[in-house]
């Protein structure tokens, strides 16, 4: 038996996330078609966690076991023959016996991207959240530093998520203008459904001067249902890297 | 009569390029179409050049005349509301009632991506040239220096050019990695078609070793019809800048 770990860069816009639905095509099906026709029989792919419908990948880590022996190049090249253009396996490689991609996780970095520009930009609109009022990035890059360390995100998550736990750990967080766009990255060791887009969402009210600053530290404070009122759409986000 | 300029951004993969064609959608058209649908009548558009299928545009300029007096904002979020999602006018000026998008033009500014990495990223392709083999993009460079300058350009342009004059000044080019991007910039006062890709090919070649740097100052030299022998695809190329 070979344990093998996939990274996988995907464009999210064509799919209903990650994980297999009953409506709609997902990542994991087309990585699970993919796999088959390789091993020429079906196998099951465990992801180090899911992404919504619309968030895209650089680098989702996936893995998955199988009696075959053949070598990385089948699960690289060879895979790839059997993808659509938009999900293609970056790297592959043997791991122990017993790793897996979601209970091994030690991090995730995540990157948020925000187009500040007075009308909608053609060729970064898949891959972004249109904003034409302007942010005021060095008071979201301020505020920003109320996430760092371990919160409840109870107030930053889902009312559909149903994560045991809620505790987590933000290790950075950097909120950077390049030219048009502004650039969110996030970096922890887990996140609960919708947080990202969540503490975004936030960061933009407090961008925009409709929130104050403080009111980050009042929602973790709580640590109750009451929501950060915005979510960011999903074609802003990106799963940048995932580590072990 | 009221003269006004456009900058136009596009993500050429869906049409036929900017003009119009029998077959295939064109830039042009649907700019056309939108426009006589905010000015209620039908008006023709003339852009500084054209650009081939699947060439993208981050600043094409354009300019049309019209009797009607609309403000600026007709032109620009009037428009926009009548283009497809991969077109948006950027900006709308008043231009001087002689003002003409190709004849006034100074200079062009194009970008082509080039993407090196062993497999396909499905978040560039359609922006970029995927080659796997390293290119020594240090050679590119220095080999890139013998297009500054005023040459005769009949080797690097297409053999349906038909434009009068082949004499062209580059006035500047670079090449440059960005992470796993290769980004070559090239400005110049005119380019004939197919030029700038057909530049981007032999510095291809030149990286790869196919091809030694001085082949450059031989095809410019000769002037003839003996052509640059690889045409660099064209969802790499993008039109950055116009200026007057």
């Amino acid at each position: 038996m070979k344990t093998v770990k996939l990274t996988i860069e995907y464009v999210g816009t064509r799919y209903s996330g990650w994980q297999i639905q009953e409506n709609g095509i997902s990542v994991q099906q087309e990585m699970e078609t993919a796999l088959a026709a390789v091993l020429g029989g079906k196998v099951r792919i465990v992801s180090s966690g899911r992404t919504d419908a619309g968030v895209h990948a650089r680098g989702m880590v996936a893995h998955f076991r199988t009696e075959r022996d053949l070598p990385l190049s089948a699960f690289r090249e060879g895979v790839n023959r059997h993808l659509p253009r938009d999900i293609a396996v970056q790297k592959a490689e043997f791991a122990t016996p017993d790793f897996h991609a979601r209970h091994n996780a030690k991090g995730k970095w995540y990157r948020y991207s925000i187009l500040q520009a007075p009308v909608p930009s053609p060729l970064v609109w898949p891959f972004s959240w249109h904003i034409r009022a302007p942010l005021d990035n060095e008071t979201m890059a301020k505020a920003a530093k109320a996430f760092i360390g371990r919160h409840d995100f109870t107030g930053f998550r889902s009312a559909y998520c149903d994560a045991k736990t809620t505790v987590k750990e933000i290790f950075s967080i950097s909120v950077n203008r390049e030219e048009r766009m502004l650039i969110i990255d996030v970096r922890g060791d887990g996140f609960l459904r919708n947080m990202v887009r969540r503490m975004v969402g936030i960061l933009v009210e407090i961008g925009l001067e409709k929130k104050s600053p403080s009111e980050i530290e009042t929602i973790l404070a709580h640590g109750n249902e009451t929501p950060a009122s915005l979510t960011a759409p999903p074609q802003g986000l990106c799963l940048m890297e995932v580590w072990y």
